[in-house]
Formats: structure tokens, C-alpha cells, sequence
């Protein structure tokens, strides 16, 4: 993974990937444990005990062996236990990166005996069984992934699990919470989603109080899809935030995931046995039947609009089945950027992706508030242009998750228009028609 | 501007754009101010009291006229005023919009006398001149205005202007005035954004109370760019935001406005004469030398980064000059979809960028926190991909009008990376490395 000249320079030092070493250069050292790397680099990738790698230039430093890394002991075999009432079905994700930490693998892995040795306050909430689905961060997910999460939550319901709690990296769970919101609507059982902004070998970590409440939640009288992350940035307590009006909005803070445009559905405290309900949500055992649709159409576009954006980006689109676009305000896009309306290049372009069926969504770089299509000229020509999304309050991604799994369901321009123009999962707030013109 | 068989209905009817008009249709009618419209269409566009403007279908419609509109009185030459010590220079936006209902014209205009009669206070604050620089809905603005706008602060300032005003479109306001901070470093006087969400005709336009404290502020100690909008949804008081440091966050409220990841300036209140400091900022009177650069290369593209964004797409960048990509979390993009990471195709296509010449900057979706690419393997691998980014704190916005100045700069890839790498404007917080390393 090293070149080839630093790979022969650790086996002679007897140094593996885990192991405990010193960097030595220009007078300062680091201690780290030796971490992989994708490439041929000279470069050794250490990562120290504040839970954050280096990459050091090993050309001319002094490496030397702190510590062999302990041997795993004997991996606890992934048996399931038979008869637990919750699910945790493991996707990677830094909650689950004290693994990695420990093995030195790339990912995170998450073992269920581990799990429960970590967490001995957990079986005291409920009784649980855990397995992984696979180990990625979330950057990595993609839909191949949704159909696997959504598969493996069917069948974990099927065969009589009361609630799931699936462990996921934070950077686009929102993305497949959104996912499986659509795919499995009206679930029987809680489904909830967690995850940590700090890996646990760092004090710092949530993942602890993340993971109780979620089970916790799991065990609730909800039965939507949802997202349990700390509430505040003291470990007091979360919220569980609709799968479909969430988004990370902080890189690093515990309290980073935010539910826009509406409130969290519920703050749930383990310690204090308490939940506390914020706002309306499907309650257990009075849901309409359960409906899975697990077909996604992966070939869509997200574009950011943005001054200066070419024309030729636009029109380059024309093989996608969907387009999303990440438009300003109400939901304008340069529409005149030459001066001569009439003749905008840019609404040129988008109405030749929709004359040619492809469906143009548009949703707002503000990321909160509503679109409204019909105050300014911009918005009203992308309506004539075709462009869906005209009173909507979606995030970008939940309008780019929604559109992948219309476009999954038929291509059909019309149809296409009318699912996304239907509040199927509360991933719309809707308003009068009254409202929608006095309400501002 | 309709079809012709609409025209000609229209023409029969004496009816023209402005005239207060009926319409009748299925039992219901509306009344309204008629809109102009760009393409062939048999849907007549009106503009109701509450200031939205509806599109009709005319086939079946009863079409009345109520009113004509009044004939626009004698406009007053656009004379300046040799004297003011503040220069208000507009740029449209739905803060000039008033004159846009009342003249019918798609577009907004600020007519000097007009505005100091609609609001006679302002010259309680300051002796003010004004002009007309364009009238664009900002989504419209791009880089050839933001160099029209520099280059006119700057005669402005030469000829003795203690202060300047923008009037401007709130939808892409942060991308000009990010623009103009790196255009015009070290600038000796106030250089004022403002804006407003609802125009002059709505009850809750918010118009006056932006301008009037923009004006305020122009006059105020402050040497740097800012953008002037309401503090909170009371009509109280306005912050003054750095003009790299802000973003338009909701698509509707009056405190749209927020500063990311730093403090406003200042509060701003004309009414009770008070501005209070908020953060450091350049002080008039005691700045270096103006230095002015309005070099922009707008060849630069700006690509959100999703789950199943394809390969291609990236591959497609190859000829720009830059790209910002707006990756997830603290710095990541999807580098390992396929389970392979030393195989991944995003990795390999954002590298084929960089090793042709083209400079890749990162920023995040989640618009607030750092970026710290160190952390995980993506973000690592991204680094020595050559992408440009570890450590910062800017906005999505901010990093693309960054990277457009250094490239009408150079385009040697080192010296981009040095100038985005460096805090020019303040657009970047900076921290001690032992911050950077422990500080989360």
C-alpha cells in the first residue's frame, strides 16, 4: 500500500498496519498507530491519539516500534440471538469506527458481541440482536445500498422485530433516510437511523447516548422513519428528526443534524426514561398497511446553480432520466444572464431537457423556507419551462431522493409531476390554498 | 409577448401591460395588474394585490378592463447630486421593485428622486446621491456586473464618497458581495449591501428599514464589504455581515440573512442613532492602501457532490478553469462506490482534473463548520488528489467566488492553492495549529 521502499523499510522494523510506532523528523516526533493507505506514497499515515491522522514524509524520518498492536482476540461469531426485540443492523459510519481504530482496517466494522460489551446499558432498554449489513462511510452510499438496507428492514419486520435501529455514517444518512422513507411507507415499527460526529476513541463521543436513545426510540409508539442524533451539544438528550425533513448542517458539532422547516418528531432522554412528543407523527398499531417499493432510479442529476453557470453544463445532462436542480431563493435560476430574456440560454437548455422527458425539479441553495415560483418572472419561466417544485419546502436531497424513486416507479413527465406534487411520507408541509397566498 | 390570438383579443379589448384588469373564468375571477411575458403562451399573467402574480389560462376567460394604467409623470432626470457624502448605486433587485409594478416593466428600476420621496427620513441620516447601475433580479447577475459595480464604488470613491450603498437582489447578494471584498481589499470607506425579501408594495415589505440602516452604516467606522439586512423578524434592528462571510439561508423570511460560522459585525439602528460592535472588524481611518484587482476568471464550475453522482460528470469539468466541488460533512465525496477504493472512478476523474492544470477547491454541504480532511481515508485521499480546502471554513458560495479571483490572478496550480489558502478578507477564522489539532 506504501511504496515499495517504505514497505521493505517497516517489515524490516518489524512494523505492521495497527501497530504503535514513532515518527521522528526535524527535531519533533509523533506517536501514532500506522494506518493503511490507498496508494503508492512515501508518505506514512499515522493516527494519533486525538483520534486524527497525519500523513508525514517517512523519507528522511526515524521510524521506531512503540507497541505491537494487540492481536484481535477471537472474533465473537456474528450469531444473531434468536429472539431480540429491537434490530441493529450495522451500515459503518464513525459510530462504528472503534473498530477500525482497534484492527486498522479502512472500515468500520461492526460486531454485535462487541456492540453489547461496549454498551452493557443497552440490554437494560431492550433486548437486542445486531448484525452488519456492511461497513462504508456514508460517503460511500450510494442506492445500491438503499435497496440493501430497505431489503434487510423488511425482512427484519417480517420475522417479528419491534423496532430497527440502523447504524450509519452521518455525512448523507439524511440522503438514505429519505431513501427508506419512500421505499417502505407506512412501516409497522420505528425505524430509526443514528450515528456519531466523533469516533469513540475520542472523549468526546456521542456515540454512546446516540445509540441508547435510538434504541430507546426503537421501542417508541412511532412508526415512521427517522434520525436520532444529540439534541444540543451537552450529552442531555436527542431528538428524532423525520427521515425526510433533516439535514447535517454542521461538519463537526454533536448537534449537527437539524430538521428543517418543521420541528423533530420527538426528544427522547434513555437516562430519564422520558419522550417527549413535538410534533405529529404515524403511531404504532394505527398505520395503513404497510407499502414497499423498492424500485429507485439512480440516473439522476444534482446541478447547484450558481453565477456564471454555462449553458453547456445543462444541456450536457440530456442522459439522465431526472435533474435536480439546486436553484436560489424561491427557486430562480439565471434565467437572462445576457440580457435579452427571451432568448436565455439557460432556460433554453432546461426546457430542452424537459421536452425531450426528462423531469426538472427544482429545490432552493437556501435550504430553508418555501418555493414560490410565481413572484419573480425567473420562477414563472421555469414553470413554463416545465420545471416541478412550485410551493414545495423540500431540502435538495430529499427532493433528489424523491425524484430517484418516482422516476423508479414510471418516466411518464406527468406522473412523474404528480407523485412529487404528493406529500406521500410528510416530506411536504402543506398549506391552504388561502395560506399559500396570504401566508407570508 | 402572448399569442398572437391573445394579443389581438387583448388589442380589441384596449387592454395593455399595466392596465388593472378582470379576469373570469369557472365561476371565479380575478383581479389584477397584467404582466408581460417572454414566450408564446394563451396564459395571461397577472399581478394581484398581495403582489404574486398568477398565470391564467385566456381561452374561456371573460377578460375585462377596470382601470388603465396611469401614465408614468414625467420621469425626473437621473441627476446626481454633486455632494452626497453617500452614494447609493442600484442594482435592481425586489428592493427597487416598486417602480416595476407601477410602470409594468418586467424589470426593476431605481429612479434617485423617487427613492429619496419614498423615503423622505434618509436624509435625516445622511446627504445621500444615488444612481442606477442596472436592474437585474440578482439571479441574473453575474461577473460581468460584479466588475461594473467595482469599478464604480471605486470612481465613487475617488471622487470623495464616504460611504457606499448597493441596492441589490437578495438571491445571489452574497456572491457579489464576496466578489467585491476580494475585488476591493483594504477599501477606506463602508461598502454596504442591501436588499430586501418582500417588495415595497406588500405591508410587510422590509425595504425601508434595510435601506435606511444600510445608509446608517455607510457612515459608520466600518472599512470593509457588508451586506445590510433585518436582525430578526421584527422590524427592530439590521446586522451588518461580513461580505464573505454570509448567506441567504431561508427563502422568505426577513432575517434570511445569516452570518456562517463568525458573528455579524454589527447591529445597526438609525432610529435610536445606535450601532453596536459585534465582532473585529477593519477600522476607517486606519486601513492599508486600497488594493484593487478586478481580474475574475469566471471559467470556474461549481458540482455538488451526491450519492450515484456518476463519474462522467466530474470528467466533464475538463475544460474549466476551476471546480468547487460541495462535498458532504467535513471534506468527503463518494471515493469508494463500488467497493474498490483503489479503483475509485470519482477519485480518478477528480485527479485527472488536477493533473491537467485545473484547480479543485472543496466545501461542504452542511454550510456551517470547518473542513478537515485529515480525518477520514476520503478526505485524506482527496488531499493528495490535490484538492484544495483542508482546514477551511468557508462557505460553498465564498470558496467559488475565492477561487474565480485567484484564477484571474494565475493559473498556476501552486499559486492558486497559496491564494485560497490565505485569509485575504477575513473570509476564513483562523486557528492555532494546536487548536486545529485539539480544538473539537
Amino acid at each position: 500500500m506504501y511504496s515499495k521502499s517504505l514497505e521493505k523499510k517497516l517489515k524490516a522494523l518489524g512494523i505492521g498496519v495497527g501497530d504503535q510506532i514513532r515518527l521522528e523528523a526535524s527535531g519533533s516526533f509523533y506517536d501514532g498507530r500506522l494506518m493503511p493507505r490507498g496508494d503508492d506514497s512515501d508518505n506514512l499515515v499515522i493516527k494519533l491519539e486525538n483520534g486524527y491522522n497525519i500523513g508525514i514524509n517517512a523519507t528522511n524520518a526515524k521510524i521506531s516500534l512503540i507497541k505491537k498492536r494487540e492481536e484481535k482476540k477471537e472474533t465473537v461469531k456474528q450469531k444473531e440471538e434468536a429472539n431480540g426485540e429491537i434490530t441493529i443492523l450495522g451500515c459503518g459510519g464513525t459510530i462504528s469506527s472503534k473498530v477500525e481504530y482497534l484492527t486498522g482496517a479502512v472500515y468500520p466494522a461492526l460486531d454485535p458481541a462487541e456492540l453489547k460489551k461496549a454498551f452493557p446499558e443497552m440490554e437494560k432498554i431492550a433486548s437486542v440482536k445486531a448484525r452488519s449489513l456492511f461497513s462504508l462511510l456514508s460517503e460511500d452510499v450510494n442506492s445500491t445500498h438503499w435497496k440493501m438496507i430497505a431489503e434487510e428492514i423488511i425482512k427484519e419486520i417480517k420475522t417479528g422485530a419491534k423496532g430497527i435501529v440502523l447504524m450509519h455514517g452521518t455525512d448523507t444518512m439524511h440522503y438514505t433516510s429519505a431513501a427508506i422513507s419512500f421505499m417502505i411507507q407506512n412501516p409497522k415499527v420505528p425505524i430509526i437511523f443514528v450515528g456519531a460526529q466523533r469516533s469513540a476513541d475520542r472523549p468526546s463521543s456521542e456515540n454512546e447516548m446516540n445509540l441508547l436513545n435510538a434504541v430507546y426510540a426503537a421501542k417508541s409508539d412511532l412508526a415512521e422513519v427517522g434520525i436520532c442524533m444529540h439534541a444540543t451539544t451537552n450529552d442531555d438528550y436527542c431528538f428524532i428528526h423525520r427521515g425526510t425533513r433533516v439535514r447535517k448542517m454542521h461538519s463537526s458539532t454533536r448537534d449537527a443534524f437539524k430538521s428543517i422547516n418543521t420541528k423533530p418528531l420527538m426528544a427522547v432522554d434513555y437516562r430519564a426514561k422520558r419522550i417527549e412528543k413535538l410534533n405529529d407523527y404515524a403511531i404504532r398499531g394505527k398505520t395503513n398497511e404497510m407499502k414497499v417499493d423498492l424500485k429507485i432510479n439512480s440516473n439522476v442529476a444534482m446541478i447547484y446553480l450558481h453565477p456564471n453557470i454555462k449553458p453547456k453544463l445543462i444541456k450536457s445532462l440530456d442522459d439522465y432520466d431526472g435533474v435536480v436542480l439546486v436553484g436560489t431563493g424561491l427557486g430562480n435560476a439565471p434565467t437572462n444572464p445576457f440580457g435579452d430574456r427571451d432568448a436565455s440560454p439557460i432556460l433554453k437548455e432546461i426546457h430542452g431537457l424537459t421536452s425531450s422527458g426528462i423531469s426538472v425539479v427544482m429545490s432552493s441553495q437556501t435550504i430553508y423556507g418555501r418555493l414560490n415560483m410565481h413572484v419573480y418572472t425567473a420562477g414563472r419561466l421555469l414553470m413554463d419551462a416545465g420545471v416541478i417544485g412550485d410551493g414545495m419546502d423540500w431540502t435538495p436531497e430529499t427532493a433528489y431522493v424523491k425524484l430517484c424513486h418516482a422516476l423508479g416507479r414510471t418516466k411518464d413527465l406527468k406522473k412523474v409531476r404528480e407523485l412529487m406534487e404528493t406529500n406521500m411520507v410528510g416530506e411536504i408541509s402543506e398549506r391552504s390554498v388561502l395560506k399559500y397566498w396570504e401566508g407570508r
